[in-house]
């Protein structure tokens, strides 16, 4: 269901369809019946008549009864009544062209609330307003109820698109490329459909075999976490996210009635969501083309067939560079290679058959090194030579594809683009590129798909923490107005979320001293805490690596004895007894919030290092046991703490732990606006990190609200 | 001169001319006639009759006079004989197209190497062997001397290639985009003529605008640079250099004869030349249309036009990220804007003229934003919507382009690939891309080019150095059969060359060591040298933060009491009185020495990081003094020089002179094979750069023979 009613509609509604050429509501109307829809179409406009030889219905009310979908095009201010006239007449589905909503600001966005409650009280569902439309090529279906420039291709791709411009754009150019598409939802402003609701309708529907999303913006961020991490798993989901750059996310925020999310929060929602993210619309379509052409592969060992040197040599880099291995061809293969081809070949990989191959050697070629259990995927390279013919050999590829259907063959042609255009008019069932970093990339994207869905689901464990505890100090602060807590303070909430921190407690005698530097344990840092502060350094205030009991009763005697003599004894407060903790290797990991995407959490190598090598990762929480061990190893000082340079490793799974409690913090008590624990240190005796600085900001206004 | 015999020949000979169609002799004559050479041709057949209509002759003896350029496509074994002959008619130019040279090893090679010293002996210039041709398509010669599928189109870029077959694939798709070339040579096994003679050839060829160079080896690296850096400074250099990845480079040793470089330094080297890298053939053609089309700009900032938001968005991502900025539209450009544009519309950066836009509004918003004297480049994005023709669009810009050749303009065009196939048979004066990512990455080489054009010169300055001591260290190592000098050997080097190192010396009593440390500075450390060093801990061998001479007395006397007490007094040789140098930041610099381009200057961040965060770059000595504030400035780390946080500004004139001065040494002792300084330490106290440790490895071969 869900969608039903829009995109397999038994009969469909244009209200505002008109004679007029060249409008929406005349292209709208034409379109519907061009494209051969399977249902009744109905034309409406006041003024009855007959309009592209059907007749006209002068009403909604007067419409015959079936009518699933009504596509309305008529002036902004005429959209509500005419929802009205929908939902009297039993009409469910809405796909609202018109503009003039909130992307206007001020009253647009007013009329577009009452518009979406309207919706909602009915219980209709509408997709729009200010969209392009929406298109199901299945054939028993056949809506195209878009006004985009082209008819659309069939094929196996569901697509959302936030911009309408953009989405018809796309549409064409898909076309050109001969990738075809399921089904495609313009959600203009989106104000009842989005693209999470066509994720869910997508979900299990046979005709959508991957997913394509051009984003703007990402309104319910949770939402959009839950459903792609469950649907990425089934088929792949990509995204292109525009506004990445600060101006951009400025540009964007103008457009459409947007308003652009931090990218890094964005990237970072993607990553963990399985969605495989696109920087350009050229990559998009890139890999939109491999995958609905090949499998996901068994592993990312690529080789390569080619006719010349160069381009190898080119493609082996791209290879490299975009992280997979050059299979290592077996020498049963290369035995079976030197068989066939000429003493000038080479038959490591890239295997060069050299300028000379006929079809035939491109056929066996490619079908030994599939053979090879050593092989993934093959990247076939084509250079025009005098006698062999580009559209031959990739006529030659579809058949070896369609005999080994269960690893992924990509064909780099470097011919001339008539080539591509010819392609554009046959049934082609393998992707082929131009370029060979284009065919790496796609590899690069079916690899990426394959390590996500065996990666493991992960759970969002719930550690036992002291509520109690961290709430008294939450509140205890907000009491005072306070939404900076202090050091103290907040060592001690995660102290309470079991987050180990650097030990330490104030003594205020020699006996107390000495009971709690046990507890703490040796070696520990003495600091005395007198209102006489400005002293400090003449009495030796602070003393750091004593050892063991007798150096600190004598260190405690000593700084009594300086004071005594300074006549500064009677200012003292007390001393604290901290664990000293020795570490060559500081962290810094918290709790950023962002206005969009809601709490993160950073991890990265902390120190001067942090400003100025920005090796720091971001995640949303929750996070999953699984994100956590991502976060950590997508920084590159990971290799510090797995024990580069004979440094004793780190103990990864108290500093996953130390992850997994601050999220369950930020994600249990949203108030915790920021986090900062700066340094974690990684102890240089055991590897055990241990939180030595922090600070906490809240919300004061939430806290005191519980 | 140079090459004229070649590319500008009054008559060719095509000497292994054939009758029987499909092969090259035959393939090769047919090309010269069909694209009219001006001069005349003359096939060479030992069979002699008549070949495509000409008059054959049975030897290159009987060749008429005047002829400069014999195209070569006999068996590789007749090429020598035949060469001698050309020598004998008074031919001074040769292209061998005949493969069976080096690229087959062995005989190959040796054929090669006679072959070159027979075209030295006899003052001839030769192309190949092993290649496609050469092309000149200047109307007053009209040479195609080449097989490569497609007739040349007329340009103004000179394209050095030194795959054939890649050479053949790029013309084809130069032509498909419409970009014409003025010259082409396919360098094959380049046993003469290289790059380097093609780049010298066209420095003040006015045909030639820019230089395309694809590269899988460069076999004289000092010779392209000093070539490659003045040339640049007048046309852009534009290389894809393949062979990037340890598997690509191996791939590449096994093609066409060439061994690959490290690609770092050949990276470096590119880089310090002014010559634009390229990684892929698809970037390579970006960039020359976009030089074939635009002037440089007087700076870097970028204005939109768009007729829709989402494709300005992302255009205002990819500006960003590479690197340049998004104009600030005056008041007044946006007052003018608004007086035209509907209301909708946006007049800020990126200007979105919305889906509405007329041909008259594209007109005068780019006028309007082209007139802003904060523009310098200006992207123009169209999408196709109901009305407005594609290709009425592009007339329009190439129109402005006409009156406005002062600043860039490009055009993104969104639509379908027909429009790109009409251009490519139209007279094109403006770069039309379908992304925008691609126009943004164009914009970016013009700017790179404008800021190569600006940045000054540089020279290799000549420090003052004690080569006698220097060399005295090397001999006296290289004697001993040494490779590795000692730290302490090292560290005089680098005292020798007017590196500052770490202040340090060797006392025997305590008069020397306090006059010593008077001269080393204190803070000092001092560290006990015995013969029983085992004992070193017991009786506190190492000594350090010793602050002035009362401290130093009081401490060597301690030490002698302590190694007296344990009877270990006589064993004491000396103690070492160091200079004790405070830095919280550690660098690390040197000299590397890559088999193809010799000695590098690597500069980076130390300890712990360099091998986890790889923070390093370099550059090939010798350096200028700008290649060293740039190599300074390439790392991230610099931050932390400059004085992040807080902490003290590097002297950076010393760090630079640091690295001139080891750039002096690699360059003129070409035996010190290796250097790590590790660490140069930055001082606390005042910033300046200090050696610590050393180590340099020698060839001691070449030192012996000195």
């Amino acid at each position: 269901m869900l969608l039903d009613h829009i995109l397999k509609p038994r009969a469909v509604a244009v209200v505002g369809a008109s004679t007029r050429p060249h409008t929406i509501g005349n292209d709208l109307l034409k379109r519907l019946l061009e494209y051969g829809f399977k249902g009744h179409v109905y034309p409406v406009n006041p003024k009855g008549g007959e309009i592209e030889g059907l007749r006209a219905y002068t009403s909604v009310s007067e419409l015959p009864d079936g009518v699933d979908l009504a596509v309305i095009v008529v002036n902004a201010k005429f959209v509500l009544s005419t929802v009205d006239e929908c939902a009297a007449r039993g009409i469910k589905g809405l796909v609202v062209i018109s503009a003039g909503f909130k992307e206007t600001g001020g009253e647009g966005r007013e009329l577009e609330e009452a518009l979406a409650a309207k919706v909602r009280a009915n219980g209709m569902r509408m997709v729009g307003p200010n969209c392009l439309g929406v298109v199901n090529t299945n054939p028993n279906v056949r809506l195209d109820a878009c006004f985009a420039e082209s008819l659309p291709v069939a094929g196996d791709i569901g697509f959302v698109s936030q911009s309408g411009a953009l989405g018809g754009g796309i549409l064409n150019i898909l076309k050109d490329l001969n990738v075809g598409f399921a089904q495609f939802i313009s959600i203009g402003n989106q104000a009842d459909v989005n693209a999470e609701t066509a994720l869910e309708y997508w979900e299990n529907d046979p005709d959508v075999k991957q997913i394509l999303l051009y984003m703007e913006s990402i309104p319910d961020p949770a939402n959009f976490r839950k459903l792609a991490t469950r649907i990425s798993k089934k088929k792949p989901i990509v995204a292109l996210k525009a506004g990445r750059s600060a101006a951009g996310a400025s540009a964007a925020s103008s457009h459409t009635g947007s308003l652009a999310g931090g990218d890094r929060a964005a990237d970072a929602l993607l990553k963990q969501s399985g969605v495989i993210r696109e920087m350009s619309l050229k990559d998009l379509f890139s890999t939109a083309k491999v995958f609905a052409n090949c499998p996901i592969p068994k592993g990312d060992r690529v080789a390569i067939v080619t006719n010349s040197g160069g381009p190898g040599i080119m493609a082996t880099d791209a290879v490299c560079e975009f992280g997979m291995q050059m299979a290592p061809i077996s020498d049963e293969t290369k035995a079976e290679l030197r068989s066939f081809l000429p003493a000038a070949a080479s038959v490591k990989n890239p295997v060069d058959m050299i300028a000379s191959a006929p079809l035939e050697h491109y056929r066996r070629t490619v079908e030994t090194v599939l053979a090879d259990p050593n092989v993934d995927m093959v990247m076939v390279i084509y250079l025009p030579f005098l006698g062999l013919k580009d559209i031959d050999v990739a006529g030659e590829l579809m058949r070896i594809r369609a005999d080994h259907p269960e690893k992924p063959i990509v064909g780099v042609f470097m011919t001339k683009s008539e080539f591509f255009q010819q392609l554009s008019e046959m049934k082609v069932t393998v992707p082929f590129y131009m370029y060979s970093e284009e065919a790496a990339e796609a590899f690069c994207r079916l690899n990426q798909q394959r390590l996500w869905q065996a990666r493991p689901e992960g759970v969002v464990p719930q550690r036992p923490m002291d509520e109690d505890r961290a709430l008294s100090i939450f509140k205890a602060a907000a009491a005072e107005g306070r939404r900076e807590l202090t050091t103290r303070e907040s060592l001690e909430v995660l102290d309470a979320c079991g987050v180990r921190t650097c030990r330490s407690g104030m003594a205020h005698s020699e006996a107390e001293a000495v009971e709690l530097a046990a507890r703490v344990g040796y070696p520990i840092v003495m600091k005395m805490t007198s209102k006489s502060t400005s002293h400090k350094t003449d009495v030796g205030g602070v003393r750091v690596g004593i050892a063991d009991e007798a150096q600190l009763r004598t260190e405690y005697q000593d700084l009594l004895a300086k004071l005594e003599a300074k006549g500064l004894l009677e200012g003292l407060e007390g001393v604290i007894i901290q664990e000293m903790v020795k570490s060559k290797r500081e962290l810094v990991t918290g709790i950023a919030t962002d206005p969009q995407m809601g709490p993160m959490i950073m991890f990265g190598l902390g120190g001067v290092f942090v400003e100025v090598l920005k090796d720091v990762a971001f995640r949303i929480a929750p996070l999953t046991d699984i994100d956590a061990q991502e976060l950590i190893r997508s920084v590159k000082a990971v290799k510090l703490l797995e024990g580069a340079r004979g440094m004793i490793p780190a103990q990864m799974d108290k500093v996953e732990d130390t992850l997994l409690r601050i999220s369950q913090l930020a994600d249990q008590h949203r108030f915790v606006k920021e986090l900062d624990i700066n340094p974690l240190m990684v102890s240089d005796k055991d590897g055990e990190p241990i939180a030595v600085d922090a600070r906490i900001a809240i919300d004061v206004d939430a806290v005191k609200a519980l």
